[in-house]
């Protein structure tokens, strides 16, 4: 980092008590994936109290030539809330991959935001001691490798490499960030769909030009949001506020407010996939339907489309507005389904031919939130 | 290698013309797995009328601290016949299993004796310009990566480098060779179970302690054996000369004399399983069953156990005496089963819990070929 870009004053401090706001608000973010808020946040809260809290840099104080790793959990989310990461896993992800590259990192940056992905990051740059940078590579959570603006601006994915709960790793080389994924999925579910990874190797630049920024500051901001709502008995009407205020998620509404009828997921090809029925809690005979994989794709009201990826569907708990994750949505549970707007790179042409609607087998093309009637 | 043992007078002297005898007796040593002998003696010519014949030398004549690469292809026998390799994947795993131990390799050694797995090595080292080395670790072929002396004598079967036709690369690493099989299996599913590999790299000392010495020897010996038999009319009584002989298959009996009438063949978990069922070609009542996975593991005659895992069953046909690999079995095939003893040290208890019957889910415990009645 250059010194004079450093100026810690725009700089975001996080303390341990911060965490669970961050928490929640990755958590809404990761749009029903990017696993347990709850588990993350635990294992941030015991690595922050060993190593002390990393320093957050933005991405405009790296040097263009500086070594980012990413790191991360890879699994199905019903697998990883009942397995935690070690450390050991995460100090191993980011020491074979610098050993690959043959580099030193200079810091540690998010893949994508949620629950259990805004906190591994953290953790691994506590026990590294290097900075973490406010950004991700998708501004919410996406169930497969290839789904980040890295991969759709020419980043390779690999290496690769994964580590489980036995210190066992496997590293992946290939040009293909789609093979990158079919081949971690297979590793990871013969691995027991819970693992540590680090892909994406990045340059100070590349985060400059296609990250998305000061998600973590935008998570915090928006768990915080949330719990001071709380306290005035109106935490929904809180978040909008601070949705609408957002630079990236300022298009935002209450899809549906209602009780789950019907509710299908199983763990499938390395995936939590499934759909879930809600009906009107005004017992109308409005009838709204998601699709998840891992993270929420659509949402249909009476069969038309109301929200769609890579915007994004969020549950929350129509009391607390508490975000839900997928693995945690039950029969009978009353909930609020909020849409926002993407970032807006997450809508471009190109990144949509890749985690468009069309990349998940949907018919449905693209139509931002905004413009949906 | 030191020099005073390199006398080349007791070296195997190979000569494209003796690959067809080669390849043919190592498919015998297969039994019934280790790859096409028709494929991989093709692609070893090839790379011989470009590359030149590798020197072929002894275990005794390595240094005690020289490093030797395995290579070998990996998949299911169903498949390995219908693609061949580029020779870039040969090369390619040998370049990375070299970048990550750090070492340039002395010398290439086979892993298994098998149609294929006999000459996969051979055209590592041609391309490489290395020698290759007159053993291998078992004697024969076994469908599983832990399946092999090394293991059994602690040598670490990682780094495990795979490579599929794209050049993509898979490392492995973990100390536990069983669950080096699961990944790589997991691996080469996803790549289409046809995959080239490295595993188990050795030092010469490790090479001359556990390896079966002399296998390419006795494989270019026992095809010989055969093709002369033709010449005068009895292969299979030249092939029983040869093998009683021979160091380690001097136990050797023709187990039945028939036609097969039931087959089920399939490719499951990563691995061609099944079984056959062969008719008395003189038409009495006598059945003979065979078990395999990739190799045959059990021959059974009227239900008694005449033949077991690790000694060596081996289909050939009935009139050439060729050696038949279980993916070209067809019902209705007339076939002599022959069964030989394994090498010494692949009887040694320690093995016996590595590869012995019990390692396939058999009841019947071990017993000698010898010692059946």
């Amino acid at each position: 980092m250059t010194d004079s870009k450093s100026s810690s004053a725009s700089r975001l401090q996080l303390k341990v008590e911060d965490l669970e706001d961050l928490a929640r608000g990755a958590a809404f973010l990761g749009t029903g994936g990017g696993g347990d808020p709850y588990i993350g946040r635990l294992m941030a809260k015991h690595a922050i109290e060993q190593y002390g809290m990393p320093e957050i840099i933005e991405p405009d104080e790296l040097d263009d030539d500086a070594t980012i790793l990413t790191a991360a959990m890879l699994g199905a989310p019903t697998v990883l809330v009942e397995k935690a990461a070690s450390g050991d896993d995460l100090d191993l992800v980011i020491k074979r991959t610098s050993e690959i590259l043959g580099k030193q990192p200079d810091a540690i940056a998010p893949i994508e935001i949620g629950g259990l992905n805004s906190m591994m990051p953290i953790i691994a740059a506590a026990r590294s001691g290097l900075p973490l940078v406010n950004c991700d590579g998708m501004g919410r959570a996406f169930p497969e490798i290839q789904m980040v603006t890295f991969n759709v601006y020419g980043v390779p994915a690999t290496p690769l490499v994964v580590v489980d709960e036995h210190l066992e790793t496997v590293v992946i080389e290939t040009q293909d960030a789609k093979r990158a994924e079919d081949l971690v999925r297979s590793v990871a579910i013969q691995m027991g769909l819970s693992v540590m990874i680090s892909c994406y190797p990045l340059t100070g630049k590349q985060i400059k030009d296609y990250s998305v920024k000061g998600t973590l500051r935008i998570a915090l901001g928006l768990g915080r949001a949330i719990a001071e709502g709380r306290k005035h008995g109106n935490p929904t009407e809180s978040l909008f506020k601070f949705l609408r205020a957002s630079e990236y998620y300022n298009h935002c509404k209450v899809l549906f407010d209602g009780k789950i009828i019907d509710l299908r997921r199983e763990v499938a090809k390395g995936f939590s996939v499934g759909h879930c029925v809600l009906q009107d809690i005004d017992g109308s005979d409005d009838r709204l339907e998601l699709i998840f994989q891992n993270e929420n794709l659509i949402a249909r009201l009476n069969g038309k489309t109301v929200a769609i990826v890579p915007d994004l569907i969020c549950f929350v708990d129509r009391e607390t507005c508490e975000p839900i994750t997928v693995e945690t949505l039950k029969y009978g549970q009353r909930v609020k389904v909020i849409a926002t707007s993407a970032a807006p790179i997450m809508r471009r042409p190109e990144c949509l031919a890749v985690f468009g609607p069309q990349a998940f087998g949907l018919e449905e093309k693209f139509i931002p939130l905004e413009d949906i009637e």
